[in-house]
């Protein structure tokens, strides 16, 4: 969430030279997305977003990226656009950085969604995940069930009950859970992974983008839903569950993309995978940013709270209720 | 160089709601100016910038801000205003901290000035003096001669020579020389004091814009204007005197708002004064900024080059000859 790379004008107007995009008339850093640096760049013909890659991002993936989010477009699905130059090249170098321009879209990310805006960001994921059906690309998730008994191991060497006393026992028995009970024969597609209001534009009710593919990977779509409303229908602390937040996305969602009988029987293990993975990759950033950085630590807590949430069979009750 | 303060897009828009600004369409976090807080907005009608003040900015010296910066539009200087709401309240309050809706201005800041660029930012220089002579405010400067030795002292007693050994000793005698030479009875009126290129905005080489008024004080003009041939005058190292940019600098400023004899006969004095008022400030920030931090640390060195080159009468030469 900052600038790591610092971009003069000098260097922008070099890069867009190679565009038919027009001459720049203001370039601002901007405190977005994952570890990227992001420039917002205005021309006399449009505006964008410019991203360098830094180390979070692996260039490898970049392709994958690209032809993911140029196959939702095509399909008419509401994500930016990847800019190809006069020779057709939507990957540059910038700064000694991969770089790409990419389309600029309008809308703001809410913090404190509406059913409404809940609902319509149900419709956008279904939407999603019909378009991705006939997608070939593929790119393994890093961040799946494999990989969080090794990460949370690296975490409890670290120092996991300095957040909380008797996290990183709770944390092994989920892991022992969820390797016994993860469902392996769920429809997979590609999926955005990490769908948080954060990763949605809006204007109003409605959809503008969806935004920050970064995690994009190939897993089960079911695992997509489960990260989405864990993302969406509490409280940010993960105190509270948003009831109708939690209908409306539900409702969206299953209106515009059926679910399948497997993935509904599997729900309630794919939530709990979602919170596990998000209170992981938390917990690993609280303990190795500095208090004193200037990133935002992320509590991990709120979503062990989700986590106890999901973990309640008169809770999961509530939500197959809601998924008719 | 960061966004302290996080906001959510329900925030902006109930600010919004006590202006005539339209919709809010977009919002990012953007990485600009001191240590505030900075968000680029766009509405239905409009741009805007909203800075939220940190620590770094005394809330108490915002209306010396407001009026100087309306003083300067009235009189025609292109700086970006600060936007009343329907009230004909500029100043706001939003997640606690105070507030202002400023005018989002066109252009960007170059890193490597042509002598055009130059030339054009010494006009702007001047006319901004010009349009300051009849401005009534004041505001003492807390970084001006009487600072920098208690500066200095509390930099030694942090680790001064651990920048550079022997840079402590250098900067004493700095200090003692500056003290004894500091020009008392030159004309003041308020000044920017801190017009390096960062804070000009510019299409090709127009001047669209001076901003970031935050260390604008009541001073001596010569010293502002020495303070902007420190920031412009040089490669960014410090290394590479640039003769044409000095020249075109000093030829746009004198042609617009005459220098009287006094300032002129206490320029190097003054030249001195601002390259120790930046080194002071940047080992002052090299000392206290860990190094893991996402804050850029600027190469305090940088400013110890400059302070050679104007100690050097040769070099003084030159930069005389160029004022007429």
């Amino acid at each position: 969430m900052a600038v790591y790379t610092q971009l003069g004008p000098e260097q922008v107007s070099a890069l867009l030279s190679r565009y038919d995009a027009g001459d720049l008339i203001a370039l601002k850093g901007i405190a977005e997305g994952v570890e990227n640096s992001n420039y917002f760049v205005e021309t006399t013909k449009s505006r964008f977003i410019l991203t360098l890659y830094e180390n979070r991002v692996d260039p490898a993936d970049l392709p994958f990226f690209y032809s993911l989010l140029k196959h939702l477009h095509d399909a008419g699905c509401k994500v930016p656009r990847f800019i190809t130059d006069r020779n057709g090249k939507w990957l540059q170098e910038i700064a000694g950085r991969p770089a790409c321009l990419i389309e600029f879209l309008q809308g703001v990310s809410v913090t404190q969604p509406t059913t409404a805006q809940a609902g319509s960001t149900g419709v956008a994921l279904g939407e999603m995940h019909a378009a991705l059906a006939d997608f070939a690309g593929t790119r393994a998730n890093s961040l799946g069930v494999a990989a969080w008994r090794p990460l949370a191991q690296r975490c409890t060497e670290a120092g996991l009950d300095g957040i909380q006393p008797g996290l990183g026992k709770r944390i092994q028995s989920e892991c022992d859970f969820l390797e016994r009970n993860w469902p392996v024969d769920l429809p997979q597609s590609a999926i955005h992974a990490d769908l948080f209001p954060d990763n949605v534009l809006m204007l109003g009710d409605h959809v503008t983008g969806l935004i920050d593919f970064y995690f994009a990977c190939t897993d089960a779509r079911g695992y997509d839903l489960a990260v989405t409303h864990s993302a969406w229908c509490f409280s940010t602390d993960g105190q509270t569950f948003r009831q109708g937040v939690s209908h409306a996305l539900l409702t969206g969602y299953v209106q515009t993309f059926p679910v399948d009988v497997p993935t509904r029987d599997a729900l309630k293990v794919l939530l709990r995978g979602a919170c596990l993975r998000f209170l992981l990759t938390r917990c690993y950033d609280w303990i190795n940013t500095p208090a004193s950085a200037l990133v935002t630590r992320k509590d991990p807590l709120a979503f062990l709270r989700r986590l106890d949430f999901y973990s309640d069979d008169a809770n999961m009750a509530t939500i197959m209720g809601q998924m008719t």
